[in-house]
């Protein structure tokens, strides 16, 4: 081959972490650059087009690099863009086209999609998915991500836009008000932000004894969730078990669309093991029409938490 | 094109309508037979296969027909199955390889698939749908099937089961039962048997004055419900509201999945037209994100209803 390696970027709101990956996918050097401390996109994009040098340097030369895949928020594959990106501080209320600039700037190839979209095409590259045609991943971070796989291929829609199962209805009436303006959003109940809520809600409206009494309510986080369900907090493995029902409820909607073998789980949410995984499956074969009941894996990644965003984005790279 | 025929099958629970089409998707020559009468897969066939060749007669030549498609309820295009098809007298409960017996009785290649996925496939390539790429087809029958279309292709899924829109959770707690063992189907609300059900409940439930309380409730049917709404009935009109948002409601998840360019709409509940399109749109627009707000279209499929399930049937031969 002579172009053996990619390089995946995975830009989030703080940091933009990258790095160089070959074909079997070893993360082979990484490193990142800050995302919050630029005022517009052109001085972002320099910035990474540095980053992009030194991670070069004088180990790899730009000859060997096939092309450049992008995971972002918001990012379009159709048109490179990266639209209204409210947790970039320089994309926020515009349309960035991002790929196009940071080609133009560096001469390789860029290929760009959303977060979970690329965590999809990892998967399928490198992970659990390795050999499926037909699956659906979901990411469980700050909000709820989903790349949706069909025939082999991510389901990008019409308009680019196709898998935000975050924002299926999971409460019709009365539900939880989310970021994206609507409410009852999966995302407000499943994330690591709606168990936090959860945890909240539950601390007021009831006088259960919990471990999360201790920290100030509007400092809970998932993690400390976390931390009381393993010492054993009812309250604590109650959430979990309220959270992975949210998920395995929609999850049954979701195969009645696309049928899919296996339903791939990644991010923070997942550390909870079992105490997230039963509640979820269960729920889901109760809620399943029958033909599909106990037919439809769950599973969680296989990859390696630090390098799966940048290999999920470098995975692209080769379909350029 | 030296076989410029294919016949399309459009096989329900009383009759198999079937009949010779051409490339503009002409239906030439159509007929039906009796499809409750039999008492095995091979009765059947056997019936079928007589009626295809008194069909073809002298006026056409089995040289010139290139396939026949076939949509079935629960037939699976993968394998060519019925599988356990409750409405079919002669395939309950059992696997019916029936692409393949027919195929070896008649000595043209057959493909089947279910009739919503075999509408998509029709509206796509002689309807509302030509020239897109990425739609959902929702069939208003009876019950409620879908076709769903991304990049070209009708979704089959893993296992060839995808598209079972009409089992998708629109109330989630103390929902109707649904044929399928569960409640709170989508179906057992948006289909003609639903707005029968909801026009019972209303009459029962409350003390409102409409004209379907001239009807034994038992009896009411869709039917009676559009024939008081363009009365007037305002029972009548509530019901087909109540309908519409039902179905908008799930198409905003819908839209959420797969970012189709529009939703196409088929079917008897069709009819009932302004009276239940503008609920369904409303509601979906509510209910999507706000990328999508307004920019989804909603048809209702444009195929001359009494030629349209076997043209759809018929266009899945092409692809043979």
């Amino acid at each position: 081959m002579s172009k053996p390696y990619v390089i995946g970027i995975d830009l989030g709101g703080q940091t933009a972490k990258f790095g160089i990956v070959d074909a079997r996918g070893n993360v082979l050097k990484q490193t990142a650059i800050r995302s919050n401390t630029q005022n517009n996109p052109e001085e972002f994009i320099n910035d990474l087009a540095e980053g992009i040098k030194k991670l070069i340097d004088k180990e790899y030369s730009i000859e060997d690099i096939r092309g450049i895949g992008v995971g972002a928020p918001n990012g379009n594959y159709y048109t490179g863009c990266i639209e209204s990106a409210a947790n970039l501080t320089w994309a926020k209320n515009q349309v960035v086209h991002f790929a196009d600039m940071l080609k133009e700037r560096v001469g390789i190839p860029v290929a760009l999609t959303n977060d979970a979209n690329a965590a999809a095409v990892g998967e399928m590259t490198y992970g659990a998915a390795r050999g499926m045609k037909n699956f659906i991943m979901i990411t469980l971070g700050t909000g709820v991500g989903s790349g949706i796989v069909i025939n082999g291929d991510v389901v990008y829609g019409h308009d680019g836009f196709a898998g935000e199962l975050g924002h299926t209805c999971a409460v019709r009436n009365n539900g939880r008000i989310c970021g994206c303006g609507k409410t009852g959003c999966l995302e407000t109940y499943a994330s690591a932000m709606g168990v936090a809520r959860t945890a909240r809600e539950i601390i007021e409206l009831t006088d259960r004894k919990t471990l999360l009494r201790n920290i100030p309510a509007e400092n809970i986080t998932s993690k400390d969730v976390f931390d009381a369900a393993i010492q054993g907090d009812e309250v604590a493995k109650d959430i979990f078990a309220f959270t992975g029902r949210m998920l395995g409820e929609k999850f049954a909607d979701f195969v009645a669309f696309s049928a899919p073998e296996a339903i791939i789980l990644f991010g923070g949410l997942t550390k909870a093991g079992d105490l997230i995984y039963k509640p979820i499956v269960e729920s889901m074969n109760l809620n399943l029409v029958p033909i599909w009941r106990n037919k439809i894996k769950v599973l969680f990644s296989t990859l390696n938490e630090s390098d799966a965003a940048i290999l999920g984005a470098s995975a692209l790279a080769w379909e350029i």
